[in-house]
């Protein structure tokens, strides 16, 4: 893991939920470090989702405080109210403005997030801040809520003759779909890379990472994914997205991103395998994900692939309710490399062990031809994970 | 049970999956019934569905046949076989128009249903027909898959002076949403009503009752719904669905749906409790409607319930990414009559232990108004049911 210069981290068990553990994060970046966001869709967006939103516009970023255990979504005056409280003590300690600071929350909606537990943990603090593997590790495991893992990836590229690095972490596992998965990302570059370029970055990859991964159709109120970059890596300012010093780069985020997309839905809730759905011969790119997504959230596929059950048939229904415009004449049905169907039935060769063998691999693909374009841009690739009765217990038992 | 005369019913194990059970059902209408139907709207529709609907077309049936434990979906040329040489037996044992016959088909997708075990059944059906209370029940037995109930209801109602019978029986556990569920309804009258006002009344209803059903989000390639008239019970022939007579009639017919509909969900795989939920306060129907099966599907809110907990919370979050123009500060939030949420954020007289124990009932509502319109008609509801772990082991271990 690859720790990024020009910022320092501070966790602290603040009591606001979880005990023995820590729930309170805090970023320092000694000098305004540049920032690009993406955020939930949903019309009840958390109020930190909102804070972050405004923040933005100021394209500066000074320090980064995210609470897990309480989401301070749908908490109407008292909620503001924290994140305003929260800003203050920030501004007053760390010596920035307010719209320098980005807030995060995630946890449980509705109830209110006492304002006292965040002032009283950032006092506490900011007498502690380091910048070593060990607080990298803290800070991915400060955010997590019913995770079951900590998700961090590093990379490290060239931007011309400079090395830079690039380290992101994340959390989620319930409540995860696009636009976007009840997540919270956090990249770290020290690469010196303008905001407006940073965000575009981020919205473009973004799409095919964080907003293509699914666990179980639920869409949250604080999804929330910063890039900041801290500008120390002395590499020439980056001008321009088209610039080919940025190839490397480009590659290398869409590696962290991506790879801590598929380590949340691995880790979705009961989870055990993920499932890549690749869907292709669309008439578009939307009708692609639209497919994709229809098969990746099927509980009936995914309970069928608990058990490692070809049921192929299921996948079939997931195709014919989301496109109405093929046929079974016209679609390809593969498992992996296996072709289970086309043609309108199942081929005569299908072995149904040997597909069995491949779906209790951790690791399953589910590839489907529509058969409406040769366009080979058309198409999506969702992330998925399997549905076990884990899933169900751990929603169940979620506020117990 | 109001037995429907003019119509005879015979059942029988023809060994296509189930031991020890009926798994054919073979009705023969003594003279052409009158007939409406409405069916999946997937692009994977079942070989028997594309039959129905041109038989349809006929607007007469003399007989239905179902079996259960193979959908006959994706079976190509070999399955598309099946349902003629289903057609041809039928059509020449009890000497009738094959475009006379309707055909359904339900369970496993994409294996090939063996046409020599379904003439078989045919040729011993055909010696004992009946049409007492046991052979209704028989009936409604013979087509279930995963149901763990029979269901099967019975009115009995005026047009004009005379009294007129409606019986309908339906199968449905899982893959169960609108357009389709994964069901099969077959109602029957004695009253005499043309196809075409059978067939208005049929797809009006439906919309209310078997299109507002939700258990798992999944749709099925063989939900229809059929509805017969045989014309035994005397009355004046209705000429106009505007018909003044007809008023009884069409409350008692949706009666029978509704209640099919909601025992299909009460059923659903692993089901304990029935969700009812009502928006209202939309833009529109289709609105309302979409934000009604967001919160039916949410697997969070389901599985909440399942454990009496009122996370409302979630309700929030599956408004939120259902309607994006909405807001915190608009939408009211009830569970059953007690409210839980408004202007932004949770009241204060919002005891939790209260709503808990009421939604330890068999019976529970959501109650949304969204704060987008006062128009009284942009309502909608759904009946949907909660998700226990059942849910998922029946739908691993479904082919094992």
């Amino acid at each position: 893991m690859n720790i990024i210069k020009g910022l320092e981290i501070s966790t602290i068990n603040c009591g606001i939920k979880y005990k023995n553990r820590d729930d309170l994060l805090l970023i320092h970046f000694s000098e305004p470090a540049n920032v690009a966001g993406v955020f939930t869709k949903s019309s009840m967006a958390a109020e930190s989702v909102l804070w972050c939103k405004n923040s933005l516009k100021n394209k500066s970023a000074r320090a980064l405080i995210v609470n897990a255990g309480n989401a301070n979504a749908f908490t109407g005056k008292e909620g503001a109210l924290t994140v305003k409280k929260t800003a203050e003590i920030i501004s007053k300690k760390l010596k920035c403005q307010k719209d320098e600071i980005f807030i995060s929350s995630t946890g449980v909606i509705g109830e209110i997030l006492n304002h006292k537990l965040i002032i009283n943990g950032v006092e506490e603090m900011i007498k502690h801040f380091n910048n070593d593997k060990d607080s990298w590790n803290k800070a991915s495991k400060a955010i997590m809520t019913t995770d079951t893992k900590q998700k961090i990836v590093s990379r490290k590229c060239k931007i011309e003759d400079k090395t830079v690095n690039i380290t992101g972490f994340a959390k989620g596992s319930g409540m995860i779909a696009p636009n976007m998965a009840t997540m919270l990302g956090y990249i770290f570059t020290d690469a010196d890379i303008p905001s407006e370029i940073l965000q575009k970055l981020l919205s473009e990859i973004n799409e095919k990472t964080f907003n293509s991964i699914t666990v179980d159709s639920d869409t949250s109120t604080n999804d929330t994914v910063l890039l900041f970059a801290t500008k120390k890596a002395g590499n020439k300012k980056i001008k321009n997205i088209n610039d080919t010093n940025l190839v490397s780069f480009k590659k290398n985020l869409y590696d962290v991103m991506l790879n801590l997309a598929k380590m949340i839905v691995v880790d979705g809730e009961g989870a055990k395998k993920l499932i890549e759905v690749n869907v292709s011969g669309a008439k578009s790119i939307k009708q692609a994900k639209n497919v994709a997504l229809a098969i990746a959230n099927s509980p009936l596929i995914k309970s069928a692939f608990a058990a490692a059950d070809p049921n192929w048939g299921r996948i079939a229904m997931a195709v014919g309710k989301s496109c109405f415009e093929t046929s079974p004449q016209k679609i390809l049905i593969k498992i992996g490399d296996y072709i289970i169907a086309k043609n309108g039935s199942k081929i005569p060769s299908y072995n149904e062990k040997i597909v069995h063998n491949y779906l209790t691999k951790n690791e399953v693909e589910i590839n489907v031809d529509l058969g409406l374009s040769k366009v080979k841009i058309n198409k999506a690739t969702i992330y998925g994970c399997d549905l076990n009765e884990e899933y169900v217990k751990i929603n169940k038992d979620y506020r117990t």
